[in-house]
């Protein structure tokens, strides 16, 4: 039996536009598990992973704003309460969903600590903006009063970035992949796992940063042993040249190949270059395919039909 | 192997007259960390539960205050919020506690739903207080707007009330015991859990409403087949006559004893009441022994050195 990682991106939970109402979520979520109850009816053995960017958000404003009556969390936390509210719409959604097709299987959320190295060079260099805008008075003092980083967004205002330090390995992942192993459905690893780090004596402790979700589904597909990994996105696949009259889709390429593309510079930091780096560690540890594609294609692309098929070679 | 379900009282989290940020919780889950790691080492297979009162207390009050920026969440997505929390900072505690004492052994949150019956008659007469006090004028309104129920709280204000059904089934069991069953360390069913009722087709939906921990700590028991089930708190047992001259504290006690004891009304509704009522539930569907100890006691409360201990007969 096939073992797949899904890599859910953020238009699985969210649509473009949408301001976040758990109407808008339920629905978009359910939409994504009758996606996912397919591949099952298929055969195949699903773990899921999702982004959380704009729940985080939502929760960290919440925070925010909310400052003088509760004490504001820091993002460590956050980033759990979000793995909770997203996990628990998924597994409840996708248990419906299945149900629908008559299938009984169990499915659970695992709250998911990824652990990364501390000293990885991004926590020098923060570079992933989280959260709203605010003017400059308001991120001077943030800056002063919390030591957090703060740049401006080409005149659109201020805006917190933290590290994106480069995922090692699931904490959880034995307790994952006995649940894989199981038949059950797992979702874990939500918004690429809270990020942690292990001092000498192996404690552990949250960091304030923000892991990529493709880079932390590749750490994720390799705990649990998955042959495929499959990113689904709001895009048909990666493609070479975007955006330009040479634009040119990828369909089925070797590995080489794409290496050969990114070294090139085609795929665009923070939206197609993550997701490439992350199917080229995947087959480069051991995965038989990669797999780019439209969420609402998963089916097709693992037919090859549609999405961009990455194999070894 | 002793299997026990721990089903953890407010005061792991949160002491009496703190805010709730992130030290003092980190701080006293370190401190039931430790507890819950010589549980451990003294050979116990162990399964956590925990209260979640004040957590989406704080995560409701977040949502109120920013709703004019960020959409309020219905009080189940709160829930699964909490869960998130409370379990990423139990999960790496938990395990940097076993480190400490050289054990090596997975600890994992699973989100959890509990099914509730949707004729359950606890929907037609919500009790439970949730959130904080507001004024005359609030109250109304949020009736009239949402249809919420508020009620007056002898002149502290008025305070929003949901029902507390009686929790029937744990929705992530299966996965849940399956980990147990590998030795796994599992934090679960969080506030009793996310409650969820039925159609007449099986599709699950939340439901605004509140499940009682410890009577939520009785399902999970059950489900994982434990054979103790132990219920940590702020006070030493149960007493009957409690706060009078005639106050006697229960050491071992048979189950008709206790009971007995109960019919004639010794134990407080919303305070001691459901954790007998969760320990004659447990020893009625099988159980071994049940156990109402202070926090800082579980391993003399094994013992059978403090606490009430409750044994079938």
């Amino acid at each position: 039996m096939r073992t797949i990682v899904v890599a859910l991106g953020g238009n699985a939970i969210l649509q473009r536009g949408e301001k976040g109402t758990a109407e808008e979520q339920r629905k978009n979520v359910k939409m994504t598990a009758s996606q996912i109850a397919s591949l099952v009816k298929d055969g195949y053995r699903v773990v899921i992973t999702h982004g959380n960017g704009p729940q985080v958000g939502n929760i960290l404003i919440q925070n925010e704003v909310a400052r003088g009556e509760v004490p504001a969390m820091p993002m460590d936390i956050c980033g759990a309460e979000s793995q909770g509210m997203i996990g628990y719409m998924m597994q409840m959604s996708i248990r419906n969903a299945l149900r629908e097709i008559g299938l009984d299987i169990p499915v659970v959320t695992v709250v998911t600590q990824t652990l990364v190295d501390r000293q990885d060079p991004a926590f020098l260099n923060p570079t992933k903006p989280v959260g709203p805008f605010y003017d400059e008075r308001w991120a001077r003092e943030r800056q002063e009063k919390y030591g957090e980083t703060w740049v401006e967004d080409s005149g659109r205002g201020w805006r917190r970035v933290v590290p994106s330090p480069d995922p090692k390995l699931i904490i959880e992942g034995e307790s994952i992949k006995a649940l894989v192993d199981k038949g059950h459905i797992v979702i874990s690893t939500g918004g690429g796992g809270i990020p942690v780090i292990q001092d000498e004596n192996g404690v552990l402790s949250g960091v304030e940063a923000v892991i990529d979700k493709d880079l932390g589904a590749e750490r994720l597909a390799v705990a649990v042993g998955a042959d495929t990994l499959m990113i689904l996105t709001d895009v048909n696949g990666a493609a070479i040249n975007y955006g330009t009259t040479e634009e040119r889709w990828l369909g089925k390429v070797t590995l080489s190949e794409l290496k050969k593309f990114e070294k090139e510079g085609h795929f665009k930091k923070g939206s197609m270059g993550p997701k490439v780096a992350a199917i080229i560690r995947f087959l480069e540890h051991g995965g038989e395919q990669g797999i780019i594609a439209s969420l609402d294609k998963a089916i097709p692309a693992l037919r090859g039909e549609t999405g961009t098929l990455v194999v070894p070679g």
